[in-house]
């Protein structure tokens, strides 16, 4: 099984992290390929950057059916562009909130997000809305650390991250927490310990989630809103 | 007042047709440009076609900014790129499927939509339910026309948009039908008469809140989800 | 184009202020006749105040029709008898909370609103539920000013707008405030001066939301809910 | 205990039709009155018709306050008036479509309504959500007989309900269906002999529900929305 | 008129107070029976608490039905178990939260519930929205008070319940509050007393839900949902 | 990796039937038991059924803590005690109807469930509606097959499921269908091949999810509304 994870960002470093974070729970077999547009905004911080990472990312998903990939993984947590890749793929494709949000939901009643900006909070709102899970979803929460700021890791950045998780446990009643960006895939383990709570990385979820559908023999459906763009 | 209407596609017929609607209802002192970027799909039709229109679109916002104009319209009935182009616009922005619902929801107790082929119905309906008007919208409706076809005119176009129309006002309880594409902005009379209830079009509506917006000295709010990219 | 906005109370110097600031904002060639009914209550605190303000609404209404009048604005934020107007009315009727939630909508991903007494708030909450809202209606706050304190013009009335307007600002992750009674609609330059955040108006909001459906040619459905009421 | 049902509708021979149906189901110790206003419509077919009746019936809940009442019920399946007589009374005030739809939702998983005229099924539907019961409401349905065919009694009349019933039936998935109009009460046994399934009238409903109210010794909030009216 | 009480779990002495309870409200002519399992849990905290007491619980309706009850409350603030009861009943089945939350809804525009342990606030949610009552219910509180610590009945445990409820009126915007376990019935009165809010028992309002529900002729409808089980 | 596949009724064949489908398409590594309780209703069909077959379920996850396994699916489409097991299992827990709606919302924009008999839909649609997935389940259809016909397997009660499924595609605008019982596994490729979309079977995609959840390190959240049951 051949799986194409797609940041759909240009930071070249942030990618690595990913590809790695993936591989570390890929299943025996799954094939790992972790790769980013070059000509897309370096970081994805609101809703113009996501648009302008598009093209770039449709095209990786062009590759990947060239190449003959099973699945896809869209790893920023806006999902961005995620309906249009469907269009164009056979296989499956997963976006990260969307498989850290079904995961959650399975395994809490309730669940909130800590993401990078406050600019980001109504579009991770939406996505709620969007896939159901407003109800499940008590809360998005900004640590207002930008993108990039997640790649010069040190100390602070993950204490700071961990300190807006206590503060949604003390205040939001829930009972499990999501990394809002695939920039903080590599903290889960430490910041699950330093919390005592469930924190839920959307990589890894997404990973599994495009291995579980593609398991069941699941493709995605060509009938009606994802079909195949009409030639021109 | 100076309006920059932007039809996504890079069709220039169907620009001239939505330019020339929209400077028929515009008011006096209104300045209409209607313009479409050259490097977008001729049609949007589905996810991917309306990705690919952004970057273009995003470009004749950033170009409308330098030239002072006060607001704009998106004429596409995806409402294509809305939020980006928030981000970018200092005045208002506005889309054709979002100004035809608040319209609508103003002079009825509920509308359907007629739109092209059904693969957009799904992306209708995530606006509508967006817009906060699952409620009002009773059915998103097929004509299965493609876009371009409402570029040959020829009577039966038009006679297969009324038919579906007809078949709104029976079986939907639908007090408007809504024409879901720019498109069809010259059809609007022909079909209120034939079939006896409001038909909207949202180029009209979208020129006339754009219009509305500015005169009540409304900009896009600058404080969260529409605030300026962030310089990289 | 000739518009009658109706304030339901009784209190002339509100109709007085209301009308000023129409006129402010009207397009050139729109003639603003603002009135309010004799018989109703000087304030409209509440469900009964707003009951009892309704056949002398109606009458104003129905004196429009016969005065050949395009298109009504009811004045008070709680769009007291909105439905039944429209029942009675060829053209269209807007509300001014309806009118300033549609603006804000287009130009925020969230609003907050302010208003006088608590008692007022599950009745603008309902609307917001009705016209779709209540995802972009953080929260509706009272600043338990009455009514016609509001018409005691004082340095302490508008300051204590502002506290709700800046505690909303620090507490709702608000991108824009509504002002939600009519009595406010001289307060917001200066409101969205000192808070720094688009403060709307649904006086100004409603006057131009009704001269757009106007311009846009549309008139209020006659079929199904908002037919001419039947003969007895 | 004293309930007095007020009929908002000025017809004499529908107050006595529901006045005798409310006195069949009532316990032993209730007194039932049943009242309508002298100066309203004739019947309530849309949102005018309500707006004028609900003057006269606020004066009839003044009245029963004065004359020591326990209790109101609103005869009209509208709903007309119902927050606001709620300001004004001390004990609590039922509406007959508001206590149809929560005794339904107690004996069935989903209810269908058949109601007079189309003009009404938007009213109805508004009313359904606000209650939260548009989930179980499968369907508002018109018969299409205006309010005061019901009281020229034969044996079309019901027969044309019947037939919706069954339509309901047959097209809804329902398990109980609601009669949308005070006027229907005493057709309800014969109704459910015909059909096989629960028919259920709202005056009924309401009788039961406001005496089980005030017999689990609750009365109207006045902390907040109920409030009683402020003097000016 | 009999009705049979049931408290899902095993503590006699809980079911007694019940029982007590439901006598003081219940009209002349009913006739109350309060029961209990004695092979399920000595009290209900969490969903495999619920699911260990249904088969007793269903095992008294069964037993109801062939003494001839008329009606049954569940007398759990879960609701234990209540839409199988009603497969297996002919007569009306009523939850105490369901009835506590129906009846705070025709006297309040918005309620707080205050329950025992914080595990069965997301029950008590989903409850909320089964009912359509998420609207209205402004918020589940927990007071932390363990289900049979309202057994060894002391001052303490009452004023910790009074101060959870003083919270939610501050906190909450709320009109009534319901309190969350039938083992708080006696406490209504003297709560009410202290707070100054409507407090709600679910006890009470099932007993006289029932019998309005009775009082009204209605049965639990065997068409669909809730149509008695197959035998196999 | 170890995973408990429980039927929660007591028939032995379709356990076995199950246990097959679900060693299908299990990764290498994972370890399949698939069993069943003894004291259960041979079918559950309704919610007596399904409350009956709850103790022995939990038993099951019981002996299945015990025993050291890693997770478990609850193989009945009404996922039956899906929460109360949570609260006993420290691994992750996944009810086939969940798994199969969370699998849909990935391929699909819309899907409608083709089930057994009517006495289930609102139990699905229910279950839909918990899981956020209202929108996206476009319709719930009843074959009127009893569960056990499915053990009688013959050509006409796969032709007969075959048969509603291309009713569901003409009628519902479905994009995938989801088969609403444990039963129907076997039938899944014969399904799609003869209907030309997406036929989504619970059981598999429940034994994907559940491997995707352990291998991406979750577990139950233990804090809230899954904690571990209290001791008495």
């Amino acid at each position: 099984m051949k799986i194409r994870i797609i940041n759909p960002n240009s930071t070249a470093s942030m990618t690595a992290k990913i590809g790695e974070c993936a591989k570390s729970v890929a299943a025996p077999g799954t094939e790992i390929v972790a790769v980013n547009p070059s000509d897309s905004p370096p970081s994805i911080e609101g809703h113009s950057d996501g648009a302008k990472a598009i093209p770039g990312l449709l095209a990786e998903i062009a590759k990947g059916e060239e190449e003959g990939f099973d699945g896809y993984v869209i790893a920023c947590f806006d999902d961005t562009g995620l309906d249009a890749c469907r269009e164009i793929a056979v296989g499956p494709v997963v976006g990260i909130c969307e498989a850290a949000m079904h995961s959650a939901s399975m395994i809490a009643t309730g669940f909130s997000v800590v993401t990078t900006l406050s600019r980001s909070v109504p579009i991770i709102e939406e996505l709620a809305e969007k896939y159901g899970m407003h109800r499940k979803c008590r809360r998005v929460r900004a640590s207002e650390l930008p993108v990039l700021a997640l790649e010069e890791e040190g100390c602070e950045v993950r204490e700071q991250i961990r300190d807006e998780i206590l503060r949604a446990i003390a205040e939001d009643r829930c009972e499990a927490v999501l990394l809002g960006c695939a920039g903080m895939a590599d903290l889960t383990d430490w910041l699950s310990d330093e919390t005592g709570i469930p924190v839920i990385d959307g990589v890894v979820c997404a990973v599994k989630m495009v291995e579980a559908l593609i398991g069941a023999g699941l493709a995605t459906s060509k009938v009606g809103g994802y079909a195949a763009p009409r030639e021109k």
